[in-house]
């Protein structure tokens, strides 16, 4: 997905970038590719001068009037910094990406923050590597930008921040601060959780065993390898919300052991396979619920199966049979290994018409396994 | 990966197949491409009838007399089968695809059968999709296939064995009943009962939450969409090593849980985050030990970052520079989004050549970020 470079900026007025990170130099770069003026600021020297080299804005420099302020920092420090900003630019409009909402908001209510001018945000990208150098201007394309405001802040303050977002590329969500981290704690952070200990599992395995490995153990564990300082910050900056959803796990967890023990003791105990399965049939409940690719509900369309001789005209004979029985092809994928007689077509419908279609295609000799 | 057809079968003889599908019509289709004869069986006639229709062997008929028989079918009734079959052909090898050494094994010491002529295996291979026509010449390419022979078995039919797994284009791997079982709890099992816990955790989510799924959520969970009554049989038929993988997986969980529920009390709470930080490191030794894609081990190049003006030649003039380094690229990637005025090229190099290759570079006046 790419931006619309074309379209107007929204923002108005000087953008100040306070950490040039991959989410703040994303941010800047997004912003200037729009034609809004960017300062960039960061403790390490090297880093921000790496950002404006890659085109992601100007130094900032002490005659800045910036009218939005986006704190890019690590999540320890942010409270403090965004704090400092509301302080030091008493005019403008202060946002922070942080993944963990909640905390900060109670540290600026402690800190006495004028939070009329704070929208606490949170764009859900993010890469394996990290650093300026990172960046890309497309990294909110699509992407939900979590925006969660407080009763205290104004309409033009949340309006700011709703533009920054869409200027950005992602698509402004708003839900209050605790929903937010509840939700991330069971999306994100938990998962991570339990990638990370199935990870750790394998450390004193042997050579035999790690070498059967296959896809879905590497799919599992592919977010195993984040960085451990990052992450046990985010975790301890949510750390009420993360438990929560661990402990409801463990329960799980301890059903599942429970039945294996019990199997192991005598494999026909009452009651422990089903308990298996069932763990199994959740586990498929909870996963139709996430949402496609790009953020859509999940397409659930029925799959016909189809023998397809490996012979000229044989699919464009299918393809003429699928249109004559009046059904609309939704996609078809052609599957042929090499040495076989005939390949295998899976055509997608919507589910009313997979049962006609499979009648339609075998009265005409296709054969459509059952 | 495709089958290498030329080369000439190990297998000497007729194969008998007993149970079409997935495994059992891959693993024919494999043999017959190679020219070996083989004959299908299966309770349900439909499912042989499209083995056979697929090129995939001819019926089983009662003149039949297998060299090898290969059992193929639901792990609860493996036992059952391979006494059958070692009775039924008396002089014939027979081994087995279930996903479960053990005990299978114990159950066929405990009828009395001929362990001379009994081979367990295992091809550490699968598809989402189930039945014949699912089924792939290829799906056993470049796997490991594991045997796991007894002491009592003769050195011809272990022989027969690995050369059926060889004609199928998997990768021979011996190792003892019990040792395959844990192996596979620990990469596998285990793996798909976390994944389905995480999982089934969404099912009670809120629209909004699980609208905020990333890509790690994804594939944490993407083998959550598995079987259950499959996987209900294979977790009861490995119950024991199950079970010990996830009570340390337990542990684990306990340790986390217990340094999130101190920080909530207290964000100060002493070695707390220290223990968050250690789980997530954890996580990442293991995930280290993961081989490749292709069973190799992971290629542990250094990345070095470059970046590269966008203009004519630039590239170039980089690949220019490393080549009169002296060093030897074994990869590049070049990135560049949309509106940058860079992109930014990531070379790959042993990890002995980064240094020197950043250092020479920059001498020649590229920008490499530290």
């Amino acid at each position: 997905m790419t931006l619309d470079a074309a379209a107007p900026a929204r923002t108005r007025g000087t953008v100040r970038i306070v950490g040039t990170g991959l989410l703040g130099t994303s941010a800047a770069l997004a912003l200037t590719l729009r034609g809004v003026d960017v300062v960039l600021t960061d403790p390490s020297p090297t880093a921000v001068a790496l950002a404006r080299d890659l085109g992601a804005g100007r130094l900032a420099g002490p005659e800045d009037d910036p009218a939005l302020v986006l704190v890019a920092c690590p999540p320890d420090v942010v409270a403090d910094v965004v704090a400092d900003e509301l302080e030091v630019f008493g005019a403008a409009v202060v946002t922070d990406v942080a993944s963990v909402k909640g905390g900060p908001l109670k540290s600026l209510r402690a800190m006495g923050a004028d939070l009329t001018r704070y929208v606490g945000s949170h764009p859900m990208a993010g890469r394996e590597r990290s650093g300026a150098v990172a960046a890309r201007t497309d990294l909110f394309a699509g992407r939900p930008w979590v925006i969660a405001p407080t009763e205290a802040v104004g309409p033009s303050a949340l309006q700011a921040v709703r533009d920054l977002a869409l200027d950005c590329g992602g698509v402004p969500v708003t839900m209050p601060a605790h929903e937010h981290d509840e939700a991330v704690a069971l999306v994100s952070h938990a998962p991570q959780v339990a990638a990370s200990l199935v990870a750790a599992r394998l450390r004193d395995a042997s050579e035999p065993a790690v070498g059967l490995a296959g896809q879905g153990l590497r799919d599992v564990t592919r977010i195993a390898g984040s960085d451990p300082a990052l992450w046990s910050q985010i975790l301890a900056g949510n750390a009420g919300p993360v438990a929560d959803v661990l402990e409801a796990l463990r329960e799980d967890l301890e059903e599942v052991i429970g039945a294996l023990r019990a199997l192991a003791t005598d494999s026909g105990a009452p009651g422990a396979r089903g308990r298996l399965a069932r763990a199994i049939a959740d586990g498929g409940a909870g996963r139709d619920r996430i949402p496609g690719k790009h953020g859509s509900a999940p397409a659930v369309y029925a799959t016909v199966l189809v023998v397809v001789p490996d012979r000229p005209g044989a699919l464009g004979r299918l393809l003429t049979d699928v249109g004559e029985a009046g059904v609309n092809l939704e996609d078809l994928r052609l599957e042929h290994s090499e040495g076989q007689a005939v390949a295998l077509a899976s055509i997608d419908v919507v589910p009313a018409a997979a049962d006609p279609l499979a009648q339609a295609l075998r009265s005409r000799g296709w054969t459509v396994p059952r």
